[in-house]
């Protein structure tokens, strides 16, 4: 119970009341369309490549607000479908017809693994990323309608997609363990209050509760906007992607082997961060004029709404300067919601001087 | 879809993670243990009337971590079922274990409505309420339990139920309103820059949008905890429930026209805050030894933590002592999720002079 998926079939009355739901606000849709990052470079992808598009036909997977397909058709779209599961497709609508594009664009209100297009398409464009790229698990949604729908020498947009690791330094880590410990504190305090007051001793809890109070205070995984200057050592590549050619399979179990090394004189290690980009470069047969990329890692200028994902080491190890991390990293779905993520995250620390500290095994959550 | 009722027929998946889901925490169950007047009352209500608990069969509807079963126990039931719908009865049955109570104290997950008992039972106590009473209809739960296994003279734990409504002063209201008008003059800024910027015209949004933050800043209820000074007039009762004869219905379409007098100098009625009480009275056959409340009332030296739900009045109209305020009060189930409330509330101001204000109609939502 309180699963989204029994035997790997989605309950999709769950999956709205887990999923869909935020995005049939549009106060979260404008949060989305506020990220000037994330604008710019599907606004460019789109509109420095409009040989993709003039005379095209193109599907918007699950299209918002409707600003993907409006682009797609000012760009030249002979026709483009725009589908998208909440009420929101409703706004989608308004907009597209008070821009004057109810001629180009047909905006669908439904899953995309639900609905019927008449016709194939050329280019399918859609704003599938989650936190680290895959949470939300919406490139799935994506892959269902390119294997039903995209023409044989279609494009994606975005086309290709990257997810990246790197060791930072950071605060946080001290707060949310004395979080932890406070509120570990207050627990005891509890455990002696109930017994003194109401004669009754919960101290069998105390293991659950801290099982429960660890999970969420060191082994969630935490947005954050970090500042360039707090990577300590080399980015590494976990994951890469060509949206023309995955799978499912391909994307629901993320494993890597990969090493960094320390570039800091002398650090605390308090974290991996983990982030993503994406390119549009259309495909071999079909290149785009001018490749754009959307790079969301630690950046002084600007952030964008998906920030990093900070993973905490705690406590934080000491490092140096030519230090090798070796990362043993696998990313599944939640069993309960497999729009979330878990992550095991090993970690091998070789110091310059050739001494081996023991591996440290790390269980994180992405909720 | 994203309803947890379909032609009222509750989907169990989706009422699992809207609601039950929460309750698997023990964090949660936490915050309701460490609630020192709820404590109290549930504590005096058995071991001020143990006559009602020696050698008796009690059921405790949704018994969380199993504090009301276990307190049963010790005040001398022969046998308790402590029925749990989440993981979180794993916890109740360790922590009836640890107290050496697992000879009378039967631990049940399930939900009420599935689960079948070996016998009827002379007691059912249970902690259902939820804010201004109604909010989570978890009652419906309780009802449930008394119709199937409720010996005829049985006792209800607690015993009867009230509403109140009264008028309130507050600077919430001016908080709220700015901080709708913060996010309107945002909006305006968005709609701005996406013409500019990306040229699209997303003006067709401002109703809805405007709409939509309306709901949530203005129009939804708030959590408050509030001193009894702020109330400017004589609280009133909107609603008595006797939960041995109450119905389903009798719950589900609450409705009122009740008056209040202003009894501040001058002021401006900010809202209306809504809180309820209940009383441990046992029944007319049965009767408790000592009656006991629980008042989640203003209170000025101890909260609950229902504290009151404030819906707020924008504009606040200015009101004088003697002014009589005129209630037309109706609240029914939220049709996309049966747990939340839609409240219609008619006020009319006859001043003390004997003008009467135009009525004033407002819709608030209990989320
Ligand atoms: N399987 C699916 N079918 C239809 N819509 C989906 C979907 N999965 C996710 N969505 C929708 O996809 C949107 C992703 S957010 C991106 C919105 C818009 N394209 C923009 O770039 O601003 C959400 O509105 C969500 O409701
Ligand atoms: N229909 C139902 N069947 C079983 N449990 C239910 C239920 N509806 C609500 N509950 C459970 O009832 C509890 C209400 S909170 C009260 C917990 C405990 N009795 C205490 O007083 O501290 C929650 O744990 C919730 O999961």
């Amino acid at each position: 119970m309180g699963s989204s998926t029994q035997n790997g079939v989605v309950d999709k009355g769950v999956d709205f009341a887990n999923y869909f739901c935020t995005y049939g606000f549009l106060y979260h849709q404008k949060e989305m369309l506020c990220d000037r990052v994330r604008m710019d470079a599907y606004y460019n992808s789109i509109f420095k490549n409009k040989h993709h598009f003039e005379g095209k036909v193109v599907l918007d997977v699950g299209t918002g607000s409707g600003i993907l397909a409006i682009w797609s058709a000012q760009a030249g779209a002979r026709k483009v479908y725009a589908v998208e599961a909440t009420k929101m497709a409703e706004h989608a609508a308004e907009l597209v017809k008070s821009n004057e594009l109810q001629h180009v664009v047909e905006v669908i209100e439904g899953t995309m693994e639900d609905i019927t297009l008449p016709e194939k398409v050329d280019v399918i464009i859609s704003e599938w990323m989650g936190y680290f790229l895959l949470r939300e698990s919406m490139l799935d949604s994506v892959l269902c309608a390119r294997d039903r729908w995209l023409k044989p020498n279609g494009v994606m947009y975005p086309s290709h997609a990257r997810m990246w690791l790197a060791p930072i330094k950071s605060t946080l880590v001290d707060q949310k363990m004395n979080d932890f410990e406070g509120s570990m504190d207050d627990w005891y305090c509890f455990i002696d209050d109930t017994k003194n007051y109401y004669g009754v001793d919960m101290s069998a809890l105390t293991k659950p509760f801290t099982h429960e109070q660890k999970k969420y205070y060191l082994q969630t995984s935490i947005w954050n906007n970090l500042h360039p200057n707090q990577v300590i050592g080399t980015p590494v590549i976990i994951k890469e992607i060509d949206c023309l050619t995955t799978t499912v399979d391909d994307i629901s179990n993320v494993r890597a082997s990969v090493s960094s090394s320390i570039t800091e004189e002398n650090a605390r290690l308090a974290g991996i961060a983990g982030w993503f980009d994406v390119h549009f470069r259309g495909s071999s047969e079909n290149p785009a004029q001018n490749e754009i990329e959307l790079n969301t890692g630690p950046n002084e200028d600007s952030g964008t709404h998906w920030g990093q994902q900070v993973f905490l080491l705690h406590p934080p190890p000491r490092v140096q300067r030519g230090d090798d991390l070796k990362f043993n990293f696998s990313m599944i779905r939640s069993k309960e919601n497999h729009r979330l993520m878990e992550v095991d995250l090993d970690i091998e620390i070789k110091q310059s001087s050739g001494k081996l500290l023991p591996q440290v095994r790390n269980k994180f959550f992405i909720e």
